[in-house]
C-alpha cells in the first residue's frame, strides 16, 4: 500500500468588509478547523474583488483586515498555506488557457452571474469569467477538496467539467476536485432573517462594549409579556444562543422560556455574556496582531512564496501540454 | 523642446501556417517597413492561437515556421522585438484586470466573435474574450501604434475604450494607441477572388519548383484567343504582375495585352519569373536560418526578455494603481 498524498483544501476569502456571526459559524470555523484534515491553500480573492471594489486603496485595507480577521480567529499559518491571490498572477495565465477549452455555454448557465446582476452589481466581463478564474484558482493548486456554501456548489462544477476537457483534449494535468458541503449552523440576523451584510442585520465579530451591546439588545423579539411562558424555538435570541451553549445550558434556557417569568432582555443578556465569552480572546489576539506593523505582511509574503511554487509547478505542466516553451 | 520618446508599434501574427502573397503585400511588408519607423514589439499570438490549435505539437511547429518566415522576409531582430505572446504570461494578468472595467456590451458588440463563430470556430470564451487579450498585448507595451487591416480597426477602438475606462477609474497609466490602416495592395488569388487560406486559392511565398509553378499555371483566365486584344485590368495574372513589376515593365506588358498576339501562358511566365526573383532571395535565407538548430530559439528568448522587462514595468504600475502588493 502507498501512503495516500495529503490532500489539498482550497478556499477563496472575499476580502469584503466586516465579519459577522453568520460568516464565523457558517464558513470560518469549519475552515479553521480543516487545517488539521489536509494541506489548506486559503487565498484573499483580490483579483475577483475588482469585480466590485474599484478604490486601490481600499482594496487594501480590506486585504489587511481580512488577513487579520482570520489570522485572530484561528488560521494558523504554519499549517495552511494563507496568501493573496494577486501574489501569484499565475493563475489568470491559467484562466486564459481553461477559457479557450470551454463554451460561452457553461458560464452562461452559472448562477452567480445572473444573481449578481440582478443584484445591481456591473455586468463586467470580469464579472461573467468569474468561475473560470474561480477554477484557475482551484486547479492551479491541484485542489482535491473545496469546502463551499450552497451558492457555490455550481462553481465546483463548472471546474470539474473544465478540468476533464482540459485533461482530455490536451493531457491529465489536474485531479478532479470535489466539494463538501458545509453543514452550517442556522445563523440569524437581529431581524430573524439569515444573518448577512446586505440585509443590514448582522451582530459583527469583532465588535465588542457598547456596539456589540446595542446588537445583541437590539434582536426582534415578539411581543410575549415577561411572565408568559416563550416558545424557545421561535425565538431568534435562542437560536444564536445555541451556537454557544452547552447542551446543560442550553436545556436550562429552554426550560426557563418555557416556564414564563423571565424577560427577552434577560435572554439577551444571557446570549451578550456568551458572545463576549467566546470572542473576547479572538479580539484581543487581533489586537495584539494589529499592533505589530509587519506581521501581516510577512505571513502573506511566506504564504505567496508556498503558493506560487506549487503554481509555477503547475503551469510547467500545462504550459508542456499546451505547446509553450519552457520558462 | 523635449525629444520625442521613440513611438512604439505592436503588431500580432497568428502563427497559422503557409504564407502567401496576400500575407506579405497585405501586412508582412508594412510590418518589415515600419522596424525604422519606431520601437516595434512583434509577437506570435500563441494564447491567442488556443481558440482554433488545441494541438501541442503543431502550435509548437507553427510557431516555430511562423518566426522562421518573419525573419527570412526580413523582420530585424536587432530592430523589432521578436518574441512569443506566451512568453510574457503577463499579459495575461493585465487581461482580468482589463476585464474588471468593462461591461459585457462592448465584447458582445465586436464583429470579430460573431463571424467566426459564423464561421464554424467553437464559441469558447478564449474567442469571446479574444479582444481582451488582444488589448492588454498592445496597452502592456504602451503602444502607440497598431498597423491593422480593416478587419482589426473595431479591435483596436475597444482597447482604447478600455484604456480610458482604466485610467479614468484608476491612475493614468496607458496611453491610448491609434491604429494605421494599411493601405494594402489588391491581391486576387488563382480564382480572382481575394487570395486567402480559407478559399484555398493562394499562391505561397516560400513554395519554389514544381508547386509554385503549378500554382501561377493555374490562374484562372478567361477565353479569349491569343491573337485577339486583351484587357490587362480585367487579368488576375496582371493585377499579380503589378506587386513586383517596375513602372516601365508594367507599361511594356500593358501594351502587349492591348496588342493582341500573346497569349496569358506568356503572360504567366512573366509573372513566375518575377515572383521567383522576387521571393527567391527569402528562400534561400530561410533555408540558411533553418539549419541553424537555435538561432529561431535564440532570437525569440531573447525579445521575450526585452518584452518582457517591458511588460513587468508596466505592470508594476498597474499592480500599484489597482492597489495590489509589490512583487
Amino acid at each position: 500500500m502507498t501512503t495516500p498524498q495529503p490532500r489539498r483544501i482550497l478556499s477563496g476569502v472575499q476580502p469584503s468588509g466586516k465579519l459577522h456571526l453568520g460568516n464565523y459559524f457558517g464558513a470560518i470555523k469549519q475552515h479553521i478547523a480543516l487545517q488539521n484534515e489536509g494541506t489548506c491553500f486559503y487565498f484573499l480573492a483580490d483579483y475577483h474583488s475588482m469585480t466590485t471594489v474599484q478604490d486601490a486603496e481600499l482594496r487594501r485595507t480590506l486585504t489587511r483586515e481580512a488577513a487579520l480577521d482570520y489570522l485572530a480567529l484561528g488560521l494558523d499559518p504554519a499549517k495552511a498555506i494563507f496568501f493573496r491571490q494577486s501574489d501569484v498572477p499565475e493563475v489568470c495565465e491559467l484562466a486564459w488557457i481553461l477559457g479557450t477549452v470551454i463554451n460561452m455555454g457553461l458560464l452562461e448557465r452559472a448562477h452567480s452571474y445572473k444573481d449578481k446582476v440582478a443584484k445591481g452589481i456591473e455586468a463586467s466581463v470580469g464579472l461573467f469569467t468569474y468561475p473560470i478564474l474561480m477554477a484557475a484558482d482551484i486547479l492551479i493548486y491541484r485542489s482535491n477538496l473545496v469546502p463551499v456554501g450552497e451558492d457555490q456548489v455550481q462553481h465546483v462544477e463548472i471546474t470539474r467539467d473544465i478540468a476533464e476537457k482540459f485533461n482530455r483534449i490536451y493531457q491529465e494535468v489536474f485531479p478532479l476536485p470535489n466539494y463538501r458541503l458545509e453543514a452550517a449552523a442556522k445563523v440569524p440576523g437581529v431581524d430573524g432573517q439569515k444573518m448577512s451584510k446586505s440585509y443590514g442585520n448582522t451582530i459583527e465579530i469583532f465588535a465588542d462594549g457598547k456596539p456589540l451591546k446595542k446588537s445583541v439588545m437590539g434582536i426582534v423579539t415578539d411581543a410575549t409579556p415577561v411572565e408568559a411562558p416563550k416558545d424557545p424555538e421561535k425565538c431568534t435570541v435562542f437560536t444564536l444562543y445555541k451556537l454557544f451553549a452547552t447542551p446543560e445550558e442550553l436545556a436550562a434556557l429552554a426550560d426557563r422560556y418555557c416556564a414564563g417569568g423571565m424577560g427577552y432582555g434577560e435572554a439577551k443578556a444571557l446570549l451578550l455574556a456568551k458572545i463576549d465569552a467566546f470572542f473576547g480572546p479572538f479580539r484581543e489576539r487581533r489586537k495584539q496582531l494589529a499592533m505589530d506593523s509587519t506581521y501581516v505582511e510577512d505571513v502573506l509574503r511566506d504564504g505567496a512564496r508556498r503558493a506560487r511554487a506549487e503554481a509555477m509547478e503547475t503551469m510547467a505542466m500545462v504550459r508542456a501540454a499546451v505547446g509553450f516553451a519552457k520558462e
